[in-house]
């Protein structure tokens, strides 16, 4: 039997307690047995309220310690913790292993999802990046990873970080430039619902093909015309200085500069 | 009946052979008669070859004739047809109404989706953008566009243009961050496929909350320390002029600047 304890109550410990709930009822070796909350009426529908405390004195013995804080608050929640030498490890994407204090023996576990409040999330296809300083330890996480998802990466925090910066490219200004395709459409009362299509289709053109071989429009294939005739159709000053950089950085592409 | 005449052999063409040619085993009253190839074998395999001609005097009356080729080809093919005063549209998302010859009644079947060469596309999802000169010609290219599409919009040249632009930015800039994203994993030896499941996600949540909701990550939570390490750890320029300028934008967005 795995132990976890889980401290957070934010949006990911909110997926993370639905997951081991429903992952015990299955007959798993893994018990989610206790969550740290400061607000305890919080998650008062998703848990039994006396698995719920709000003094780390009241952390029972657990095989895993998963901190699901916010970035910022890692390293002061791992150093009030009242044990030494038990495996703890935070959630983050872009915290190294060595944010958590040292008293403890560390690791990562971090789901590489974009997690929104009320939309109900399939474990089974979240990546889940591992990381630990002893290699029992991995043993661990591994166990738990696999147990609620298909898919499991050790990546150490060099790496991690890679993949945050990556990340923030494909999620954060990906959902930026839809951001700004619907004020063009809004100045031009268009319904933005008209590109939605095309939005599926670009995101699932790459489950099949890479990016270079995706890679489409008039920046692509040079087509001065066209993107002389966009230049001059934007505006606005910041669509029009994104719109020159990405054409610019689509041509140079694979160029040796 | 409408018959129609398909002008062209490209991507878009073959898919729309393929279409009409599936409709008209639905006891469809649109028929495709004809359509034009330089190359007549590049269709032999999605249509009878007496079906295919390589000479314009060849062409038979028909309610519309479909141009499907390059845009800037669509005022030399318009203005070579052989004949005057019949519904003769292109398809193009880029090109004006106006660049068609006005030698006959023009119009704009633009249909709105990247379309890849060995990807059958289900036209139902796609939708079609419809332009006319003449009111008469709009009920004829709605009837062709509701028997192949659900999604048929009435958009003008000018908003053609801003849907053009956006589309853009949904999709071959949108693709060229999933490649900034590749090659940044490459760099640090990450599997890109780890951000496929984020990908998918983030291009499903603006089915369902607009762009502004969507919108997460550090610039939009002013995180500073997380945008300078993501900043300092870009070795690469240009993609850290990226970062920034995109990082700034989602800081002022909606602000008056």
């Amino acid at each position: 039997m795995i132990k976890i304890a889980l401290i957070g109550s934010g949006n990911l410990a909110q997926h993370l307690i639905r997951t081991f709930t429903e992952l015990a009822l299955s007959n798993s070796n893994i018990e989610l047995i206790q969550v740290f909350s400061r607000d305890k009426k919080k998650l008062s529908t998703l848990l039994d309220s006396e698995k719920i405390i709000s003094n780390f004195q009241d952390l029972k013995k657990a095989d895993l310690y998963l901190i699901a804080v916010s970035d910022d608050a890692i390293a002061t929640v791992s150093s009030q913790l009242p044990f030494t030498d038990r495996l703890v490890v935070h959630t983050s994407g872009a915290a190294s292993l060595l944010s958590l204090d040292a008293k403890n023996r560390r690791g990562v576990f971090y789901p590489l999802q974009s997690f929104s409040k009320d939309k109900i999330v399939d474990f089974k296809s979240v990546p889940i990046c591992l990381e630990s300083e002893k290699s029992a330890d991995f043993v661990v996480l591994n166990s738990v990873a696999n147990a609620i998802s298909n898919s499991v990466f050790a990546i150490d925090s060099e790496q991690r970080k890679a993949l945050h910066v990556a990340a923030v490219f494909v999620n954060n200004f990906t959902n930026h430039l839809y951001q700004l395709a619907n004020d063009i459409c809004t100045e031009h009362q268009v319904p933005f619902e008209t590109l939605i299509p095309l939005i599926q289709e670009t995101a699932h053109k790459i489950t099949t093909l890479n990016p270079e071989q995706a890679q489409t429009g008039p920046a692509k294939r040079n087509d001065k015309s066209t993107i002389e005739a966009h230049e001059s159709f934007l505006t606005n000053k910041n669509q029009s200085t994104i719109y020159k950089l990405l054409t610019q950085s689509i041509q140079n592409h694979g160029k040796k500069l």
